[in-house]
């Protein structure tokens, strides 16, 4: 398989089993799983599994003849989101989504131009990997890429009430740029809780600001909900409704179908027929019918199980408790986040916020021995990420911040 | 959904069952599927639905865990395929697998240029669709691709034993132009039957001498088999053994998982490292160990049910039944293809072979009125594309050659 592929931890884990929160090794071992976001609502949940193994074994075409499931799907996904948002285009991933949005942009702005947060992932195609600020250096970025600065309130330059609105107006600058480059902006394009750049947050009026100042120069809003996307932050089924900003157009992918690859791209009526009288698009597998139902399947749990409302009770008990371990670990620098997507800053001063990357890696590797999986994330990946399947319940949590406080005793005694 | 879905056929089919060649419609009315590759070894074939429902029942992460149906698969894959090329890397849908594939041909060479046919297509990505020559006019193609005409041989310049050497040498104009330009090549990317452009075969030498020339100027030769691949055209497992040419890089997609969304990249362990060196690439659903067991499934289907030698049979049986037809039907003007890859090029003249662009789309929907589901290919239109999962037997052919036989008859009458 090549070189280009990567294995977590020192000690690469052999998976055979999965359930709820819980992944079983080859040798019975069992991790709690505080990492994997794809699996939303727990491992092989058995509805969405029936669902899958029922449609695949009826029919399974594609969007150039009709189904109910992509037009059942069309509508209640179109029903989660704000009334402007009504039309929906699918495919398999989230970089292919975020791939159409940038056509889609380009295609009906005219511009080029890309704005997008340093310490960003959008995906794995050549558009989308370009804007990917994580993977790829500064000099690396073609001309149309502009960054601005992730919205980092405890590491960054703002760290005030007023951060938002102070970390939006990079935007202007971005945009100046793009000009003086001979470039107009098609978007600003941004992960609603800018996960990679380890904030899992944004300040208030970020978003908001971000977006109006974007519109003026003629560029489309893009949120990417790849991540933060279908309650996962608790208190919204978006990660954008939490600044009351409705984007131009919303991505999505990851949790959307359990596992089964499924993705899609919401916009207005507008801009995806505009788009289209420009260009053709089509999707061999995207919004085929077992995808929808996996995806119809996923709907159907978070509602039924009441997930965002789990995540917020499970998330705000996770961030308690982690408070107490803060006062026991001198190295917990900083706990934020929401719902079910929080972060652990680890760092080796207090006082001056020196990320502490050696010491973070050796925890992760060490609670992966231990039976619970995370992973790291920011530009110095010293940020421990708790991003678990919905379905964490408070026991779960327990379970996880017992080993989690033992962990960070053992590392820290044997620096 | 928006205007930028079409539907198949004037009046658009609304499908609710699949089995083998068959599909049923909502009326419970049966359609011969004979255009749909991506159910290659029969709609709902029971042993791949039972690999998904197996394995989705049991855990479905990523490959940044270890899992031995990804290693399985990509040691199954790679031994069907010649011994250079030994790594496989694994996305979800033939766009994917192509954008990849620029991917490392413009990260190794260092180049940016494209060659590639006209009227070919390569994905819905950006840098995929903008190779698409099918889908965007020739004034929209970017300075850094450029075309070569399709090995037509029935319609085109030159119709001869040597039109692939003839052909083949056009490669050697793109190449300067893309100097001319500035831009050193980067790769030749070709679908090894020509599939959109209507040929449905290369000429003898063709792949090999555009092979030959690419690689003499620095470029690689990449090989889309998203279409003639896994045994279609009955002689071959894949459409570039046909000249006895070693590509550089194969893309594969759309018949690989039966539907189930999976693709992949196949190149030389030398090309994929140092693509490693320069760039990272994770694809969260590629390579899952749900798309791995169907994708094992078909493997296993094909070989156990003998589909490549039933594809040469089948092929063979409906190329001398549509010999047969054109001794009575006059609009058709050649018939091309190989295993159950076929082409039916309809004329308004034999003589001019000029294309018969209304009444080809007049058959394609009478054929779907009286129960037989094809489409059409080719710049005209013209040609009907017979393209049926690889279980088509000899009776199922004959029901479909009895009913198109009928259609010519009326649709001729009609004019």
């Amino acid at each position: 398989m090549g070189s280009a592929y990567r294995l977590f931890y020192d000690e690469p884990l052999h998976l055979v089993r999965g359930e709820g929160v819980w992944l079983f090794d080859a040798d019975g071992r069992k991790y709690l799983d505080m990492y994997n976001n794809v699996a939303h609502v727990g491992h092989c949940h058995p509805r969405v599994v029936d669902a899958i193994c029922q449609q695949a074994s009826v029919l399974n075409t594609h969007t150039r003849y009709l189904h109910e499931n992509v037009l059942d799907y069309a509508e209640r996904l179109t029903d989660k989101l704000p009334d402007d948002l009504d039309t929906a285009m699918f495919c398999c991933t989230g970089s292919e989504a975020n791939e159409l949005a940038l056509r889609i942009a380009r295609a009906v702005t005219g511009g080029a131009g890309i704005v997008v947060t340093d310490s960003a992932y959008h995906g794995n195609s050549k558009a989308t990997f370009e804007i990917s600020t994580d993977s790829i250096s500064p000099q690396e970025l073609p001309d149309y890429v502009v960054t601005v600065p992730s919205p980092d309130t405890y590491r960054g330059e703002h760290r005030d009430a007023d951060a938002g609105t102070q970390y939006a107006a990079y935007v202007h600058e971005a945009i100046e740029l793009l000009g003086s480059r001979g470039y107009k902006p098609a978007a600003l394009v941004i992960d609603t809780i800018v996960s990679s750049g380890g904030v899992v947050s944004t300040p208030q009026g970020y978003l908001s600001s971000m977006a109006k100042i974007i519109r003026g120069a003629g560029g489309l809003f893009v949120a990417d909900e790849v991540q933060p996307g279908f309650g996962r932050t608790g208190t919204h089924f978006w990660g954008f409704e939490k600044d009351g900003v409705i984007p131009d157009i919303v991505t999505l992918g990851k949790p959307m179908g359990n596992g089964h690859p499924i993705a899609a791209v919401v916009s207005r009526r507008d801009l995806v027929s505009a788009f289209a009288e420009r260009s053709g698009y089509f999707n061999t597998f995207g919004g085929n019918p077992v995808s929808c139902a996996a995806a119809l399947a996923v709907l159907d749990v978070i509602e039924d199980e009441r997930l965002q409302e789990n995540a917020l009770n499970v998330g705000q008990h996770i961030v308690d408790r982690l408070l107490g371990l803060a006062r026991k670990h001198e190295c917990i620098g900083d706990i934020r986040g929401t719902g079910l997507f929080l972060a652990l800053d680890l760092v080796a001063d207090r006082e001056d916020r020196t990320p502490a990357e050696a010491l973070a890696a050796r925890v992760v590797n060490d609670l992966r021995r231990h039976g619970v999986l995370s992973g790291l994330i920011g530009p110095h990946a010293n940020i421990l990420k708790l991003r678990p399947p919905m379905v964490l319940s408070n026991e779960d949590a327990d379970y996880m911040i017992d080993i989690l406080d033992d962990s960070l005793s053992r590392v820290s005694a044997s620096r």
